[in-house]
């Protein structure tokens, strides 16, 4: 097992990675002082597979664990999908001291976490996140929310979690499409953080895809490694943390306009990775052969990296990416690459410029 | 015009109060670095009466406001309310330096402070209480929140405003049974905190129901100070900050029971405050003189001070109550009084003791 500490003040706190840690949940939670009753949120793929190994271990540790079951999928993350947790706790007589376990992928912990971050004011909450992506990125750091109609994200909160507990056999049962998706935020952290580790991901992407465990360990930990440094530095995200978004401004926009049904996230951050690539060449200077190198790792993953947009859809495309929360006075702000493990945030863009890169990466 | 300052190191503000203070809204805005773009949440009542003096005074010092008008009255402080706050912020293309004026009562601040408190997760905002009880209670020490269904806010967030106007001239249209109902907050300060201001209260009740400019003046000025003494010791909620929940306990349960349409909330927690009484006797020896007083003061302020409940309705109250936010362990969890000015938080009470209080109010 390796342990990564997220370091913030009063709000640290441990991310476990390694293999049979699910059982382990009701030691670790009795280590963190919190009251018996808990909430177990999954959604209705997991929870047939993992829920009775949480419960159970919840159950041996003292505690007094209930189920709630989401629908599964992103139109899950919604005030609706919040309503239906919130009726649910209250039935269950959950209290101030009492906490919540997310048990699943992204969409799972963004919408336990934003419950817990607002039921009673603020439950305390443990992330047992069930997918690589939400391994190496959604569990860590406290952005916790929701959907709206006209985008994604728009609700939510900075609640951070007690403990992050990344079971690395829970990854075996995966659907291959939803862990090629996670490989999209791995491939990030090499891009905005650290080259050594893009070149690391070139050489042993096979062993990814293929789950070999070792890999995986090392390749988890680093990411969210990473992540805790960025999220340590910059908790609430008034500067650094901005880099986590690189490819996510297009990509948000992308899931926004296919109303959360066509693409995965990854899928989507995928095809924005490779056109704020595109654009990091055009602004500032990112040599075309890294580019390239980007593109074809993403390539190599079974990645989307290109989309065929109608005029209509470039024109709904913006007027997403308008709403993003990273917009500033009106002007859509990006990350962008000067190369390979090196961004820059906070870059307005003239929109001739974000139209050219999404013409290379029309389909 | 009075100052009273909020301590909570970098949450810290400011509560301005007095007559007039309406059209300096946007100056004083102007003082705390926001954003250009803001949105005046108000509601169908205090809109015609306010909004144009809000709206032409950020105008005027620069800033960009859209209106966002909600139904009156407490139903309106529901996730349907929530929502219905959301798309129009969106569609307002809200940024995340935008901010959140709340003009209104606790209805309009609790609302707006919540979707203030998770939109982008989470936009500045200030408080411009418009009735007796926002102004002395809600508006100040940053509990914002909704309703559910099965109890009072149930949900919400510590979110402080960066600013508090406590314009006194808005209080002059404030109908009979709102101002009264206010007045159920303003004695509670005096049971709980402030004998002195207890005695002051008994003796000008009549110039306070006068609405006199100046004991209106003196009395908000010194609740609020009461409130930010207690919520720069405790701001979360962790201890003493109990204590400002006396009566709110059986309080919050008759406006559950009679779905938030029968009471206004000063109502409620005056009977809920003349029932605690009787079980402070009780429990804690209070005198029964004291008690009297209590009951004489609310009933010269023309609040209830009795309820007529069925046992099936007795039994809904407990339901109820123990949903409350207070309850700990599956215990509710009392604030008691030894006398007027001294109370004791986190007590556990016998459901006998809370019935025979219960009793002991019944009309």
């Amino acid at each position: 097992m390796r342990t990564v500490e997220v370091s913030l003040a009063e709000r640290s706190y441990r991310i476990r990675v390694g293999g049979s840690l699910l059982p382990r949940l009701g030691s670790e939670c009795s280590q963190l002082k919190l009251g018996r009753r808990c909430a177990v949120v999954t959604d209705e793929r997991v929870g047939p597979l993992h829920s009775a190994t949480a419960l159970q271990s919840l159950a041996a540790a003292g505690f007094d664990p209930v189920l709630v079951t989401v629908p599964s999928g992103e139109k899950t993350k919604s005030l609706k999908g919040v309503a239906a947790c919130y009726d649910q706790f209250a039935a269950a007589r959950l209290e101030r001291k009492s906490f919540v376990v997310a048990l699943g992928g992204g969409v799972v912990g963004d919408l336990a976490g934003f419950v817990a971050a607002t039921y009673l004011r603020g439950l305390p909450f443990v992330q047992v996140p069930t997918t690589l992506l939400a391994q190496v990125d959604s569990s860590v750091g406290g952005k916790v929310g929701v959907n709206l109609p006209a985008g994604k994200n728009l609700v939510g909160a900075f609640h951070q979690p007690r403990l992050v507990l990344c079971d690395l056999d829970t990854l075996k049962t995966l659907p291959d499409r939803e862990f090629r998706s996670g490989i999209a935020e791995v491939i990030k952290y090499g891009i905005i953080y650290d080259a050594a580790f893009f070149r690391r991901l070139e050489r042993s992407l096979d062993r990814m895809l293929a789950r070999d465990p070792s890999e995986l360990a090392a390749v988890v930990a680093r990411c969210c490694a990473i992540k805790a440094e960025v999220v340590g530095q910059d908790e609430t995200e008034s500067g650094l943390r901005a880099i986590l978004n690189y490819g996510h401004t297009i990509g948000h926009g992308l899931e926004a306009i296919s109303s959360y049904g066509k693409y995965l996230h990854g899928e989507a951050i995928s095809i924005g990775q490779v056109a704020a690539s595109h654009l990091s060449a055009a602004r500032l200077g990112m040599p075309l052969q890294e580019v390239a190198r980007v593109q074809g790792l993403f390539e190599r993953a079974g990645l989307p990296v290109s989309v065929r947009l109608s005029a209509a859809q470039r024109r709904q495309l913006f007027d997403a990416m308008r709403l993003d929360k990273k917009v500033s006075a009106g002007e859509i702000k990006f990350v962008l690459a000067r190369g390979i493990g090196h961004v820059e945030f906070g870059l307005a863009v003239p929109e001739v410029d974000v139209n050219r890169a999404l013409e290379l990466v029309q389909g």
